[in-house]
């Protein structure tokens, strides 16, 4: 039986290749993927060939918002077992290193992570994976959902990394998938009100329709300006500048897209109101609440899949966003 | 026209009094009672005259999880408006000495709460507040439920009392009106699940009609015991001490009910898991919080009210709990 | 008895004026000030007439750091008497606002501020204060040293700001007053060690005498970059950006100087680190503490003081910064 | 060469026997041991044997404050070297469950503790110790003053475990050794004022010597009842009780001390304050701070040595409290 992935032999162009099956190591698994849901990064990767100081320079097979089921498990194996269908944490740690052992394992500088070079992702049909990566998830749960608790991972940790505390009230600049997932987060750890800015009428839509307040940022018309917390999921440059002037007394911000440029910040001003800024690098210790969040319909991901493909579709997955601006998730089906 | 009153003139006597038309003063509001919970509070003042240290010596009015509307203010009032519905925070806090400008107004000596000895509470027709314990609330949102707000307060209080975090497994030890505020509160932080226990098999079908796991503790099946968070409301002294030994790593617990007698806890053994036991004393900030619960749904406080009375009533309002067991939370309805 | 005031009538000039006796409302005392420290913000004022959006338009009277002895009380007194000795916080709140009952009145939006525009500022020989900004200090502490509790407090609020933890790397940023302060503080509040940074070997020499690991910027030869928290005090763009980029893992930086151009950071780049960047305002709650730090001799206020002035010398002591750089601290003394 | 150990064949009695050369695991280094402080839990487990659940059921060796030189090293050691004079942290964690990878690896249930039964302690001439347990001390420190960062860690921890911000006033109960380092630490951190009190009069001397305010518990007369931190070492059952009267409004009370019985607390009197009590199983991270602590002066671990012995008077050194109520901490010497 092949086991066939999406290789990316050179940047803009991906293959799918028989990559031989997988050996589990003592304390992996073998996962059969079904879903993977395509990252702005693996985006870039297939782009550009970049990001930050993340460059790939050989082959590399990308996806790292992944589920799938337990299709074979190593000797010491404990954690799983055969048939379950589990969603997968894409970084894996040292387990030994000052951050390790302080609660900080996504910071650990040998985190092996999924699709970041020169570490190959799961565009794959079947995978090694560490079984403390692997996080089993009820039968209500479809794999799709399962695969996207990567994604709200990251609306988790941006809540936590803005020491979100119920009764604030949050506006979320940039309504993409991580912003449309970190919404929903703040609304389930209690945030008072959210409030989500973009500039697409189409993502203000989707925003709309899970029940948040919008604003079109290109009409200019500010609701309001005492907000508690700033989730910045744009990338925009001027979203985080902006978005800090509309925070009132003790705001705080998490700032997790990722501007292409330094950003300029008027500090002397802005320090008015005690303002705290938190930068924001992936997640740890996320993902059983992210299964819960789902599993109890306090967070709905599904609706935000808006594309769906085979594995062999996968260069058009990787150009989604490109060509039908009005998209906002696309999940690939390795066994289709 | 009178303003009719429930005075209790002396222990478990219940006298309908007129007890004159309330002025206003500068920063204060008329507020017509239109819905007033009844709190267990309440019932030891009406039945043993005291609580703690807190002792009746005089004709009193009870009643403080109350809301109506303004009908009248005074000549400096700014934040509320005649017509405006509100819900009452009961304690005026001196705004002056080290613990309200440390933020911890509720722990004020000088709070003035109503229906706590010396001070009269809001069984009465109409009473005068100072507006900054007036919260409006919107037009979806019944009298009742804003005269809930109260005891849901201590439920948010009890929640950052025990530091819980999005994620945790909360266990609710005792199903009264707060245990079951509490729960939804934890749920509406973000609490990944959470159990409520208690020995009525009535009030634990409310739990379970509300969503949540339910344990019986009569029957004396502890499910699981790897709880993040209690939530130790049943005043029973052996709850926090079971309760406590049900608390994995890193647990906390929130001591909300008042148990009669000193309790017993072996702290020489609970320390293995490094426990955090925090006292909590009513609540502070809450308010906005439980309106923004209510009216976005996130909280159903309507369906635990289970019987109703007119001011006149007041007597069997007090005494329900003694003699109907299947009762959760007594609503008085001053105008009726 | 006249009671001299250093007026400023208009931009760079100083004028002593007879202001007239104080009487004290009947919560004030009237404090016969016996040092002023001169602080950087009262030298902007004297020589360019604003600080962001605060313009003197009009006579006022600067001066803030500064101490002194009660000399009459007001009606309803009860904090202070007669003769006491006194430290001066000098930030008046409305203790009303939503602010000031969060424990924030630092941020209070009605805050009266000595020598911020339009607030006259204490370079006086009497003043009438609110007896909740005065706090006695032990005789053993010299009056300058009780006014230096203001500068100490922004050093303590900076170490606030900074989530500063007991065993935290720190490195202070700017060896100015402010700077030299917030080094001590970081080291009486448990810092494993501390680090501060200048361009000026004479500023240098007085933290080596202090007893910090010492780096001059200039010479460009950092010493590490494994530091936890950063307080930058210096208000150059640069410090910041190049401060950040010291951090390890978990840093904290607290942006005490006011740099006077918007400040451009690699945000992207830098969120490696899950770094967090606070703003200060001034500070809160902290004389109690910084009162106790000098008189247990945890805290080395007094050497800083490198000049002293006459009450008829503010001018001279207003510009000195400008005219020996080899300076550090100077010190009004208003009875003389 | 013999490798003598001070093993206790049962309990109450001690043996000098050669327990053979130890061979270094690959990440392991053998480190001859210089300094061994004497615990109370070394004196419990000699003289009834058994701490809570864990019981002496064979030959052990004791002795978990331990210092000494490193001697030899594993083939993969890279962080200490043949040479380094090294403090040793006595737990090792499994570095793989869910406490450890949320930095709480005190908290391990396969924790490998040194003299905890099962596993045998460091009264001992040379043992292997895995390197990251190993820490690296200053050559001003002595053996004596790096053992005793284990008890310090436990006073570190304390301050951790209550909360305790700078300028707070605490109250210390029990000033045994770890009471007077607990009083140091918080003194460290930045405690506005430290209280110990116990009934010993030689041990409150030593508090007094070392610049406490201290209080004979027996002579009844609290100085004051407006505490912030109560740190709890002396595990006399009434201490935490009484102790936590004398908290003021958000008091936090860590408990250290291990009292044989159950504690008695009258939780609903002392809610009114909202104390927090927080329990205490060890530490975690403090070897660094411990050793900044000491290495600059600002604890002063060497003076509460009131006894050193040689191996060979292990006995008596573990029996001393009873026989010498005058004394305060032994050391063991196993090199003489």
């Amino acid at each position: 039986m092949p086991n066939h992935a999406a290789v990316m032999p050179e940047i803009g162009r991906i293959e799918i290749q028989d990559v031989g099956e997988p050996t589990p190591g003592p304390r992996e698994a073998v996962v059969q993927i079904e879903a993977a849901g395509v990252c702005g990064s693996d985006t870039a990767y297939f782009t550009v060939g970049y990001i930050g100081n993340y460059v790939v320079d050989g082959p590399i097979i990308l996806g790292h918002e992944v589920a799938g089921q337990v299709v074979a498990i190593g000797s010491e194996v404990t954690q799983v077992e055969l048939g379950d269908r589990v969603a997968i944490e894409p970084g894996k740690p040292c387990r030994d290193c000052r951050d390790c052992m302080a609660g900080r394992y996504h910071l650990c500088t040998k985190l092996e992570f999924l699709a970041t070079p020169p570490y190959d992702g799961a565009l794959v049909q079947r995978i090694a994976i560490d079984e403390r990566q692997l996080f089993p998830v009820p039968d209500s749960m479809s794999y799709e959902e399962a695969a996207l608790c990567e994604p709200l991972s990251v609306g988790i940790w941006a809540c936590h990394r803005a020491s979100l505390e119920p009764g604030d009230h949050v506006l979320v600049t940039g309504a993409g998938p991580v912003g449309i997932l970190a919404a929903q987060v703040a609304r389930a750890f209690g945030a008072a009100s959210v409030t989500v800015a973009d500039v697409s009428d189409f993502r203000l839509d989707m925003a709309r329709g899970l029940g948040f307040e919008t604003e079109n940022v290109g009409s200019g018309t500010a609701t309001r300006n005492d907000f508690d917390v700033l989730l910045e999921c744009s990338g925009a440059p001027i979203a985080l500048a902006d978005g800090l002037w509309r925070l009132r007394t003790n705001g705080r911000a998490a700032m997790v897209g990722m501007p292409k440029k330094p950003v300029e910040l008027p500090l002397s001003q802005l320090n008015v109101n005690e303002l705290t800024i938190s930068l924001v690098n992936r997640y740890a210790h996320t993902w059983p609440t992210a299964i819960e969040l789902v599993s109890s319909g306090r967070v709905d991901v599904a609706s935000i899949v808006t594309h769906r493909f085979p594995l062999s579709a996968t260069e058009e997955a990787l150009t989604l966003a490109k060509h039908v601006p009005d998209s906002m998730k696309a999940v690939i089906r390795p066994q289709e």
